[in-house]
């Protein structure tokens, strides 16, 4: 029925080998590409990724690969680097898509600098490909291990949404489609630094209670965001926002959270795993450009800059005035 | 300022108690009435709640009481007693409330075989009385031990909700005020069940990505439910809605969640703690009534009568045909 045969997931961290594995799982032929020369060569010679997602054997339908010709004669390319790698990655492709082939961003984040989310960054790039979104709450080690999770697919044209989402679906990995491409990007971007925050008030102490609180009015922060951008708010308290959002900011297995939890502490963590850490600054800056108020993102901004301490952010964000919500 | 100098809060379970605290940090005078006796008798000799709250103090503000003409004179009651009691408390306290005294329901449910919200009960049996709702992401141990947390209050007339917001709040308790009582309700009714659902999925085994997935689609149901019945959606998006769902649907500290992780794993559990489990049904009916379609609270519901088994009802879920999200 598909015409997506041979699919490419190009970056082989613990997503990317997930999904070319759930790939693998309904059906599709996979070429697993990863930069890292050393490691795609471990790849293919045990085929098992031991650094990201050790004790999960490749597929035998995945192919790894360290040359990128490996990708060409694709039907669809899943792009699974991390944010401030899109650009790159996307330009090393370039050479070996078919026009048509449609690039799915896997990556949640915002570009520094330019302040592009991946959608806009494979537009430009790749503009004879049409530029896709795979997004929702999904931890590579469950999916990984065949426990199940939903994500949403998002592309312009809804009818290639939803094929492709029929072609990458198995029981284990549910696909919903959209056509609201940027909304389904918000929330990945915005909900790595909202965790941070939650994983920071957690760190310091504060309770369950006020870590929901919390998330309430991240979430908050989230919608306006979004839907100031252009997101329908059916996607932003969808899989792909709240749903995200929800896992990412109340798991200790979630490296966003786990990297707030620290900061709480009083430790100085590294941040290298974590999204958010990268994304913070962008996302304040987008939001100021669009006039929205983010306040818990503003905050954390802050405490990752040093600009303030964590009792400082804390006391900023609770002694806010008691007023109605919204 | 404040013209609430007493407060009188009926049921002193875990909640009642910590709330009573919480209103004597905020300057009010208490008074703690149960309707059970021994355990009355047993706060007015030790002045801690060796069985629901142990380990904390009543504050020396807060005078418990056995005799319900303990109210008399209060300028606002607070009614912290199980759904399915709200009806009868409330008659018992009539005799003793003055016109005009608000009364707040602190319950969470919906009364089975009448189908009413808390605040309709009120409405009915103390018609004198304007009838509130306090709810949101609160654990009573969170708030007895002195951590933060955040609520809303809800009164038709906003300002009346201001001020009572004004005279309960202290750094440990926040409270949002709100002119959408109904609102405020359906957040409270409704997370029980989809609590029960997420904690039956957990049993089950299927991981956090699964779990977040079961939330975002739990909160759709909630709003569907919600706005047929009115309630505003920056409310249902809010504390006592979404931020409960969150606390109640992720947390083992929530006596729903743990209900339904027992059912999953196969147990018949006692469900006399969990709301969820006598509110499910009216859940139900009300939302057929209304026309909304609930799939996860319905399946919650027909597990809990024994109708269908934990596999039929994940089945049920997981196998909802793809489509796009709503």
């Amino acid at each position: 029925m598909s015409s997506f045969r041979k699919i490419a997931v190009l970056g082989a961290g613990a997503w990317g080998t997930a999904l070319a594995n759930a790939a693998a799982r309904a059906g599709r032929e996979v070429v697993l590409w990863e930069f890292d020369e050393k490691q795609a060569n471990a790849l293919i010679k045990e085929r098992v990724n031991t650094l990201y997602l050790p004790g999960v054997k490749l597929a035998d339908e995945v192919t790894p690969a360290a040359d990128i010709h490996a990708i060409a004669g694709c039907d669809a390319a899943l792009m699974v680097v991390p944010a401030q790698h899109m650009r790159a990655t996307a330009a090393l492709a370039a050479p070996h898509l078919k026009k048509d082939v449609p690039v799915i961003s896997c990556a949640k984040g915002i570009e520094r600098g330019s302040l592009s989310f991946m959608s806009q960054i494979l537009r430009a790039t790749l503009p004879h490909n049409p530029a896709c979104a795979l997004s929702g709450p999904s931890f590579a080690a469950d999916v990984a291990h065949g426990l199940p999770a939903a994500v949403t697919l998002a592309a312009k044209d809804e009818w290639l949404a939803a094929d492709l989402s029929r072609a990458l679906a198995s029981p284990v990995l549910r696909l919903y489609h959209s056509d609201d491409v940027i909304g389904v990007e918000i929330g990945g971007a915005a909900k790595n630094v909202i965790a941070i925050g939650a994983g920071i008030a957690a760190g310091v102490g504060l309770g369950q209670s006020a870590g929901a609180a919390f998330i309430a009015r991240g979430f908050a922060e989230l919608r306006r965001f979004g839907s100031a951008l252009g997101g329908k708010p059916e996607t932003l308290m969808g899989l792909s926002g709240l749903g995200d959002l929800v896992l990412t900011a109340t798991s200790p297995q979630s490296r966003n959270f786990s990297y707030g939890v620290a900061i709480g502490k009083g430790a100085s963590p590294d941040g290298k795993l974590a999204e958010g850490a990268f994304t913070a600054q962008a996302l304040v800056e987008l939001a100021q450009k669009n006039h929205v108020e983010m306040p818990i993102a503003t905050a954390v901004r802050d405490v990752l800059d040093g600009k303030i301490t964590v009792s400082q952010a804390i006391e900023t964000l609770l002694a806010r005035p008691l007023t109605s919500e919204e």
